[in-house]
């Protein structure tokens, strides 16, 4: 297997004790931040952070759950995979991408339609996820175990097909495709799914479906009142507690 | 209205730094459990923790979850209300409850027997509760505000009609009467609904209609694999730290 490296393009340090450093892998680009006091000696758990496709890594809200994780004791990171976030993208893909906009804003995004955008990202985006759980995990001072936190479909092909993702949380407002519908029997680590109750854009009863297909027995749902941007703030706190159980 | 004074009948300090003592309130027996370094001059927060009528107030389990509440700095407080735990019974109601136990054995208590059974047992035990809050909370060194944790079908009384509760923690298992399905939609105060996913005699279906049916904005579901006595140690931190968001 071809073994591209890590290399650090760019270093913050923040305010709360958080050093963000970005980095690239190849076409990759990504952020990994990490407390300032963190050692060789005591590797850190890892937690992936992965934002819907729409949202780039550097979005304001991301940094702020990263920065939140870090605070409880771990290494985070998250990358703008293939077709997500700001990386560049085909002529084919601009088209796909503004079709499916365009139907989403007019409200006539079928499933279908849905299928036909996120399944492709999800098989392109998976295996570049891995590249990078490859490359941090080789870093000093990061050690596993790895959780992993947010795009539920992502996370349920990584959940499923990787086997150093020890523990899951999703967040339910998205889409899933069909695959991964299918996959998430597949699905065995203990996991945390965060549901909006009212998600405009997104079916309660398929996030309850869902939660139900799991093969995991160690399975937690979390439903909050409101819409898709709604989540209360002590989701937060709980999804840490949630790793805490698990990773440490 | 005629007040009955409370008394206390037996003190047992415990120890983990919590004082148990049993009282009577007229015919009402209570168990209240506050820190040994409890004072006057910081009153404490009030949680009542009502178990589903089968249980007595002696419970270990319910002991138990009132140490663990005590622990995080409540006064905790839970009696046997009329028909329920080890009160005395009238020939009739031990009828009606052999009655509803042979039932529920061979599998065919319907939805009417479960209504005749349990509805009546919610509007006897309401305004013994209501009598016991009041007690309670003219003690020393208890201040309220005033949460309440466990049996649904009581809570969503109490949580409807008594303002002094200010925040209710919910267990999905068990039966709910057609009134109190009515009053949820009167329930204003942040509650968190835990239901057990595969709960053998409850409908998992109604537990999560009700939770769409409660008023409060502020609501939360916790779903967690397992029967009707299967909810994970977790669930009881995450109950904790529900009131201290509300009662502290």
């Amino acid at each position: 297997m071809h073994r591209t490296s890590l290399e650090f393009t760019s270093e913050q340090r923040l305010d709360d004790g958080v050093r963000a450093r970005e980095f690239t892998l190849g076409d990759i680009p990504g952020i990994l931040w990490t407390p300032e006091s963190s050692t060789v000696e005591q590797p850190l758990p890892l937690v992936l952070i992965a934002h819907n496709n729409g949202l780039p890594m550097r979005d304001a809200r991301l940094g702020a759950r990263a920065r939140h994780t870090v605070a409880q004791g771990y290494a985070v990171a998250t990358i703008d995979a293939a077709g997500c976030g700001d990386r560049p993208r085909t002529a084919a893909e601009e088209q796909a991408r503004a079709e499916f906009r365009r139907a989403m804003q007019s409200g006539g995004a079928t499933d279908e339609a849905f299928e036909s955008f996120v399944g492709p990202l999800v098989e392109k985006a998976a295996p570049e996820w891995r590249t990078a759980l490859d490359a941090l995990l080789a870093l000093p001072g990061i050690g596993g175990p790895v959780g992993y936190s947010g795009w539920l479909a992502l996370g349920i092909r990584l959940a499923a097909t990787e086997p150093r993702i020890a523990a899951a949380g999703f967040f339910a407002g998205g889409f899933v495709p069909r695959a991964q519908r299918e996959e998430a029997r597949q699905v065995s680590v203990p996991l945390l799914l965060l549901l909006q109750w009212d998600d405009e854009g997104n079916p309660r009863q398929r996030a309850l479906d869902l939660f139900d297909a799991f093969g995991t027995k160690e399975k937690t749902l979390h439903a909050n009142m409101g819409g898709h941007v709604g989540t209360p703030w002590f989701e937060l706190e709980d999804g840490g507690r949630f790793f805490d159980r698990h990773l440490k």
